[in-house]
């Protein structure tokens, strides 16, 4: 099982090659807010996300010379952090991206350089794809999540976040897969027992939460949420760590996550991508408690931007 | 005639009083523009823009006792930063509003506490409604940008810059009436000889440049432009400054605007408003020369929101 100290040594391991990011407040924010809000931006992690944390924390741990190549299944933010991982380490990067992932994404992917192999959506047709080429050629299988390196790496987005306000007395992060709370469980459990940490879900994709509430893992067939980095269902490690470390799992509407995103746009000038914005919105909800300091990991800052039209054409 | 000095004694006397911004960079804008770039992001300034700088050195030299009441005519940021500047000081302000403003930019002005006069719009309206309002009330006319104060004010934003990154080659930012441009002069002309300030300008509303080039003072009437915060002519205190001090103003388009707005957005996860897109995509578009370490000067961050579609409804 992992433990604090796994974050802790992640954090001595990928800190010369991640962006150690900015820890960002409003004044506007916390009068909306009623209470001080720290945000961890991960957007501004390299790749545009805190995925980038774990991929390293991953590779840094094998020998480019004898694991030459890595593979994974994402059409998001991992597909993209692992891309760029390996190329900072001389390493080659297989991504299996479903056929019907957007065009942009595939291109970011194969701009971070690695090899796209397209397969059918649907996790089975992934794992299919996946045991296809490991059959062809030797690589290694870095999952999005439920991995305690990958777990390790994510939770060092909030030992800084805590080692720059120690103070906080709850922290939160959306939960997809659950990479990143089961990282940030350990790093503010390790940290202070005091600190609650919520994990924060889609009401349309609240695998976790219900997991969390009935005492099992449980997984949704592609539930449909805007917070696209969301849909996942929560792994094996990171159910155990949510059982054993998170507070609470609490929920919100797909109108509260648009506003949430705009309200961040507004406040901070920063853009964050609709799952970074579900912990913000469990916040402005009143989900996270009232008058305490309260830290937020925004996760990631990938949006489409062809959706904005005052970025299309001139005036 | 205002001087380096009077900008170093706005930064003491204001300093406690504004934010500290911070200096972002982006890996990959660096990439980018092949060169490392410094944006001091006033988009995240109380206020959302650099104005609050101005109007803070102002009103912490008057006596509220004395004169309770400060009066401007504005729509945009510098009604705002008053209005916040005065409810901080504890005195009034009173903003000439044209009736053709947006409700949105009306609302926050009133939102920060000022009463707002409406008036016809063009700026003899606004003039006459200004000499109207002083023969009725005495009130201390706190102009946008042809102020010595003002100036220097706007000016330590860059101060802040070059502190922080003393070995700017260039520093660039917009140029509206000029307060921003002349108070950065003055703040990195005073640091360094050596240093480069161009300003950067709309085609569509080139009266600076038009002034810089003929070496007289022009006006426009009423230009079309996205970035709405440039719309004003330069005034004649801000001319005298570029005159003198600025080395050179440069123009883009509507389209190279609205295109630097979206790889700010893209690659520094920043909402900035097209008036400060204006030197970046000065930047992209290579006229603010190569291979220099470039600084821009993000002047605000205020954007009508609900021009975009991602953030109006649900998925």
């Amino acid at each position: 099982m992992t433990s604090f100290s796994d974050v802790v040594a992640a954090a001595g391991r990928i800190g010369p090659h991640v962006v150690r990011t900015a820890v960002m407040r409003s004044a506007a924010f916390d009068a909306r807010a009623g209470c001080p809000v720290f945000f961890k931006c991960e957007n501004l992690q390299t790749g545009g996300a805190f995925k980038y944390r774990g991929a390293m924390n991953v590779l840094l741990q094998l020998d480019p010379a004898r694991t030459p190549v890595v593979i994974t299944h994402s059409s998001g933010n991992h597909g993209n952090a692992l891309a760029r991982a390996a190329r900072a380490r001389g390493m080659r990067a297989i991504v299996i991206v479903p056929r019907d992932s957007s065009r942009a994404k595939i291109a970011a992917i194969e701009a971070a350089g690695a090899r796209i192999e397209l397969c059918e959506p649907g996790l089975p047709a992934r794992e299919r794809k996946l045991a296809e080429i490991l059959a062809q050629e030797p690589a290694e299988l870095v999952h999005p999540f439920d991995d305690d390196r990958i777990i390790a790496g994510q939770g060092t987005a909030a030992l800084e976040l805590l080692s720059e306000v120690p103070d906080l007395e709850v922290i939160s992060t959306p939960v997809g897969g659950g990479g990143l709370i089961g990282g940030t469980a350990l790093a503010a459990k390790g940290m202070s027992s005091k600190i609650r940490v919520i994990g924060a879900e889609p009401e349309q994709a609240d695998d976790a939460y219900q997991s969390f509430r009935s005492g099992e893992r449980r997984a949704l067939n592609a539930p449909q949420t805007i917070a696209d980095g969301l849909r996942g269902s929560i792994g094996v490690r990171n159910f155990e760590l949510l059982r054993r470390l998170v507070d609470d799992v609490v929920t919100v509407s797909e109108a509260e996550i648009v506003a949430a995103m705009r309200v961040v746009l507004e406040d901070l000038k920063l853009l964050i991508e609709p799952s970074s914005a579900v912990p913000v919105a469990a916040m402005l909800a009143g989900k996270l408690g009232r008058t305490a300091r309260i830290g937020i990991v925004l996760s990631g800052g990938n949006v489409d931007l062809d959706l904005c039209p005052f970025l299309r054409g001139s005036a």
